[in-house]
């Protein structure tokens, strides 16, 4: 199912190259990337960030200003938004840099219900 | 002149709380709120995220994906748009959860090379 989800998502996005669902700890739950080439992007993407968006929790609880929901990090050649799904896992959609993030992160909302679901 | 580059920034981005120019060791170069009680606030976040940043770089560079450009981080009640200046500054908004972060991204974008300049 976690594939099905992160196939939707992945096509219905502008620009997209892959989808994670993945640990904090880096390891990955399940990836779709199209082309199948981009899927060690996607995952190498995923497993860089994960520690930093494990601390982008504990800043955000520090300060008080609710629970993290997304994180778009943007950079010359690569845009990737993240969805935290919950104290474990989180969803990350990477994106060419002429790519939709604004759609990215509105059907990584979407779907979070569903792969929270699957998860537990 | 920071402090009148932030007060535009600020006050053309509907939602804005306040913005900050910071290093990544979390001191604040100039900071600028509306209305100035928000100011603690900007600064807090600033300081909360300068390590996180500095990570986001070096990860982005591994990743051979570019310059790091901008990162936004959303959470229940606040939005925060970071545009990394260069390898020793950062310039961060922090808005309402019913701001526009779309405006803060490219505002910051647009003043980025004026805030560069006067960085030197």
């Amino acid at each position: 199912m976690f594939r099905e989800i992160l196939k939707d998502v992945v096509e219905d996005t502008p620009g997209a190259l892959g989808g994670v669902v993945m640990g904090y700890d880096g390891i990955t739950v399940e990836s779709y990337a199209s082309p199948p080439s981009d899927q060690i992007t996607v995952e190498a993407v995923g497993m860089e960030f994960s520690v930093i968006l494990s601390q982008v929790r504990t800043a955000t609880q520090m300060l008080e200003a609710g629970e993290p929901e997304a994180l778009t990090i943007r950079s010359s050649s690569l845009v990737t938004v993240f969805h935290l799904l919950d104290d474990q896992y989180f969803a990350a959609l990477t994106l060419g840099p002429d790519g939709n993030p604004g759609k990215a992160r509105y059907l990584l909302r979407v779907h979070a219900p569903r792969l929270r679901e699957e998860l537990r």
